[in-house]
């Protein structure tokens, strides 16, 4: 999906080249030439090798062509690797590449190191899309909008709320990106099943090296079986994409043809259909939730790989092995697609308002029956209410003039509440909105 | 989820009572008479002993309250259940009940009639839904509507064949789950590794008459270890449950404040909100999205249950034994949800015809394009409208007017294209429709 | 992870490349010539400019180049290819090309073209594992093997019988594929939103006509907000990445070092580790195990595609699109890879053999109980060879040893039963299940 | 499956009481008291009426059968609490029940404070497993146990590491349940659509007043449509499945007649099966993948309910209200499970020694060619022994014979070499996981 013609414009360019062939493989020899360095300042390994294996360690000296075939007669994807990068190190050093690792070692931490790039671009499209919201929020403190549930109009609101609410959600799963990442992509260097066992009790030593030459933290247990490090990080992608599934869902159908408060980004040259020429679709969004499904059903991937055999099990690693950058990529192409939506957005005021008057002033009918419980109950005002809704839904009337009709009184007190009285704590929830944005903002 | 009180009136009660303790301890006692006689046939068990088996077999006969204790400490559901049933039997017809049998034997097979019972209360519903689309569809098929792609307007169709439109999906899934039962619920008598140890080669023999008596099919492999055929069933109830999910937010959208040209049912009394006493939600339609999702997170649960260990796996039946029961009584109210939501809508075909309008004619571009190919050529007809269309959309005009500027000769054949005539073969097809409804219905 | 160099080897070559986007353009064109074809026939467009479209539909002379940038920039996958095609075919064919069609038409009738030729390469390779699974099934018949239920020893059986049991559910598998290929991917060529728009009650001859050409089945309603047949037919894949993951876990217990019943297929140059010479892993197995979850994990992106807006939604074809492929794609690559993995079997009956003995025939313990049950009763029998088994384990006795303690004729008794007696009906249904394949397989 | 006696064994009652209908009703009356008294308070509502309303909230005084009628015709969970509240409370407190709040606030603040009792259930039983697994791992820090690797064996190491790489993950999980607790899980009191409405700017102030009375910190946006805290709770629930799913397929393996190196507590009169009277299984562990399976299913019933329609959508919460006491109970079952499989595991030191020598010494492999890599380097040793193992096994030497074969004097280094000279950091590893016990633990 990556590299097809038709959808490769989908997803975040730079995400994809972070964990192309090319820079997959080099992030195996960095691992590989830190190990080295690691053990040969421990003794563990001569130090006059180091510059040789250094040397060979870069993917552009590496016969890919070679490799290609290698791998699939050997059926692994390392030992070829290793052949080519002994030729090119030479003796003595080629002894002492990959001395006392294992694949899986050098595997899982590239990858911690190539998730490090793709988390980078998750957080900068996340922090521009906090200032893009935080804005929206400010702007539109005021703007009312028809506040609905159950797919009904319920309360009315602003569309700064609304934004701010958006918001919300998106800095807390930012934060728990941030939070897991140092955690959830480590140095595992712990060998064959775990135990050190080649390199003995200076193991955690090395593995210390090796973290602190690439700027990742260690396991303290470096076992292949775990995953749940991981397994977390992914699954708060995951929540992103489900956040971003909502925005998107709002926008669509806050641009439906009957709704029309919201408009997608749209320049001449777009196209929304084959044939019907006035279609301003919000491709935006619908690609957005799309982007999000193709995310979320992965994750299971990750968590089901959790359970593995004994020590150290293939059918868990190859899963996770392919499956680990296109979470990545998805994560990114997610955080910059819900980027694109929102800073696109025109919004549509006058329309909001007039929606808002749809009902005939039943979506003030809560603010009424507030008012009027000071005086008769909560209850009884209910009650009223609800028989006035019936009727003004029925005969087509007003709200108000439906009160009216049942009690003078009560009619005359509705018809002063209007929806810029019935705001709540709106404004003030915006303010400290903003407040939060500078305190905690990337 | 079925016995709380805030949440059983979501669920069909008569499927509740099919997989009652009660009715799947008497569907385990069937089984075991079914057995002992077709031994008895066969001279595998003496003759005498069956009455006395089928009269033990009586599940008002059991002490539950003991069997409950007695199943937690002997962790294995139906030891305990044998030693009262020896109990009730007596000698020597003790000695011959659940002959070369094993437990999941029994359970399988009483499953598969239970699942015989819930499969005709869905068909039942679904065929009762068929006739109350084909209705709708019949009624409506003249109904102008907007149909909408991406959500936006995009051509006209009626409503009837919207209506046809699901019918057509939930025949196809009636007639899966028809032609699926008998194959994926079945008998199952191999024993305890599904080889008929006990029984010998009249095994299948045996197995043939516990189908001739209960009204099942047989499995010819007795295979503990598969579960592909209940599996297949279950997939088909999952295709049902996205179906009617698919009508549930048409619906919802449909009765959209902003759309209002569909109403589910309503009845005074029914209370939208706690303290909005105006709200009239798509209630019905918005539980059966919730039912379609309980049952779709399931069905899951029985493809993993497929990979099972050797030639028997409890960790995979533990899961199948609770999962069956649940998909089978959310597959019942699934449908009949989705029969109450049909049955009781209410068409606002005016409200429909005004939406129709909501574009200024944009709706017809595609109409007009095509007329207007005719001496063009389908491009450039294609670029005049996108170029019109997008002028109408930022001068707020008619699209006709759109034209005209344009082209005024142009312009005049758009005035004359009108939703009426651009039904394609909706009409046909829904005649059609009806047609095969009297040939496939129940 | 198709293009991969590290993992392009674990997928089937020739369904990579009925999926590559030279050859879906291609399918993409030869949709449009069916259409065009069909509607000159009909005298909808003019004969004279049928030639002309067909030279244009050749995907060779279409740049690609261009395509991908025009794409990305009118966010329309194949608004641009139109371009090209009215470029190459000149006027007045240009204006003819695409008539009454929507893109998602053309897309839906080229996958189904793909999903035939990808079918057609899993239904090969399922024929091809019939014969490898009937044949080890004939060898093994009566190569004795212990049968195992949640992890330990339960009765005897053969190799021959769990060769056959695996056949079983492929078998069925194969024809739920082939009976539903042909209902699952259709031609559906209703225009914009299903109506036929364009094409009036002409459509119907016109999507027949293509389908003649094009040797698929032909929609009723041409639906394009339905997916209930592509999502029958991927399921029926699920089914199969189900059964291929039961046989690889057999596989990789039986090969266990403990075991050692069953091993892969080896070359000198294979290599099972980085570091650990020694290693013969079940890689193939392993791997057809991680094959089967990146194919169950997709296929809810199947269902979940189900539920779309109203008459058309992108979020949901956007996700099939890319999908569809994959899916077609992994389902050719588990059934090769399952097939290379029974191919290869080496089966070690020797250890078959020594493995039953593992438990001091305590294995025989319900053929004993079966004997003695004709003398003392099922349930008595029970209860001695339980106390018989207890004592047998904590004492380190032979079963026989233990009972004859308990009960010395007893004991004699239990002492003739021995695993060839108590096969059941083992050999006799093997028999039946050759015979089932000559009349079934391919 | 929490009711029926078949199954009602497999889960902890203490979660199933929490979340009995009769609990979760007097938790929305504890959240209705809290709201009355912080308005009260607040002077919202009259100070006298306060003691009323406590009064009229015990779940005992409700007519639970008029509830449950009610309910179903209101087709709303909570209005006829409401009305039967009114009726205990009297005028004029009556009128001042559910002041501002709506359903889904009480709902969810309730949720919020079972949730936290069943949190402590689980955390109780995790710290009790910390403490069972710490003592597996010092107990058995030097029995050594045969690695494995994709089902092979692979290097030595010791039982004591397993249970400590066991309790590694289970403390993490153990470590994210008790940093989300609180956030996930808040009072929510913001009205219908999240805006504080009904109490305007004093809303902030309810919401932190019915926090500090039920112990529950607050929402700053009281959004509806806003799941993505619970759901990051809920998400590390299904790690903590996965790792205990892990720990199942270890113990199930281990317990493998061929393996027989882990045993499950058994007791006299537990069943393995009706039939087999030897068999004893693995049942708990067995079980224990059961109840994660279950549980895994429903994780996606949470995050699915993430996206929600506008300001409130019923839709989500249906499925949310069912599924959140289910995933509760759920996890404590887990928990409890897993610690009752780990507490009563009998270890079989002396099999672990005799499987270790199972492969004549390859297992030691690794080791030799690091040895031997001192003097020829790292690829020609690797070299050597790749041969020297692929003789070993097919002319069924010991390794070391095949090495002396090739090179007597390195046969002569490899006889050396034992597994205790190969275990790398494991002593030490284990002695700082104590360590961290004593510091991390509860």
């Amino acid at each position: 999906m990556f590299h097809s013609f038709i959808t490769r414009h989908w997803f975040a360019p730079e995400a994809i080249t972070i964990w192309s062939d090319t820079n997959t493989v080099q992030a195996w020899l960095d691992v590989e030439v830190a190990l080295a360095q690691s053990q040969a300042e421990l003794g563990m390994i001569p130090e006059n090798v180091v510059s040789a294996i250094a040397g060979a360690c870069r993917s552009d000296r590496l016969d890919f062509g070679r490799l290609s075939v290698d791998i699939a007669h050997a059926q692994h994807p390392f030992v070829p690797v290793l052949k080519q990068l002994e030729a090119l190190a030479g003796e003595p050093a080629a002894g002492y590449i990959h001395w006392g690792a294992t694949t899986q070692n050098i595997f899982d931490t590239a990858t911690a190191l190539q998730m490090r790039q793709s988390h980078r671009l998750t957080i900068d499209a996340l922090d521009l899309l906090d200032s893009t919201l935080a804005d929206l929020a400010r702007t539109h403190k005021g703007t009312l909008q028809a506040g609905r549930t159950h797919g009904q109009h319920a309360l009315p609101t602003t569309f700064g709320y609304k934004a701010l609410g958006w918001l919300d959600e998106i800095r807390r799963t930012r934060n728990r990106l941030n939070s897991r990442i140092g955690d959830s992509f480590v140095v595992s260097m712990g060998g064959a099943i775990g135990t050190f066992a080649a390199m003995g009790t200076r193991g955690p030593a090395v593995a210390a090296g090796v973290g602190r030459r690439l700027g990742l933290d260690v396991a303290t247990l470096p076992l292949r079986a775990s995953f749940d490090r991981q397994a977390d990080y992914l699954t708060a992608l995951a929540l992103l994409a489900q956040i971003a599934e909502k925005v998107a869902h709002d926008v669509v159908f806050l641009q439906r043809t009957e709704v029309a408060e919201l408009e997608e980004a749209f320049h001449h040259g777009k196209m929304g259909s084959s044939t019907m020429a006035q279609k301003r679709n919000p491709s935006t969004a619908l690609l957005l939730i799309s982007l999000c499904r193709l995310l979320t059903a992965r994750v299971p991937l990750a968590s089901w790989s959790m359970p593995r055999m004994d020590e150290g099990d293939s059918s868990a690693t190859n899963v996770t092995d392919l499956v680990v950058p296109e979470l990545a990529i998805l994560g990114v192409s997610i955080a910059r697609t819900l980027l694109k939506l929102c800073s696109g957005l025109v919004v549509h005021a006058d329309r909001m308002a007039t929606n808002l008057e749809l009902t005939r002033g039943q979506i003030m009918s809560e603010a009424i029956m507030m008012r009027l419980s000071t005086s008769v109950g909560r209850h009884h005002a209910h009650e009223m209410l609800y028989e006035a809704a019936q009727r003004a839904t029925e005969d087509r009337l007003s709200l108000v003039d439906a009160i009216s009709q049942q009690d003078p009184r009560a009619g005359e007190i509705a018809a002063q509440i209007v929806p810029d009285n019935y705001l709540g704590a709106v404004q003030q929830l915006i303010v400290d909105g903003e407040a939060l944005d500078e305190s905690s903002g990337s």
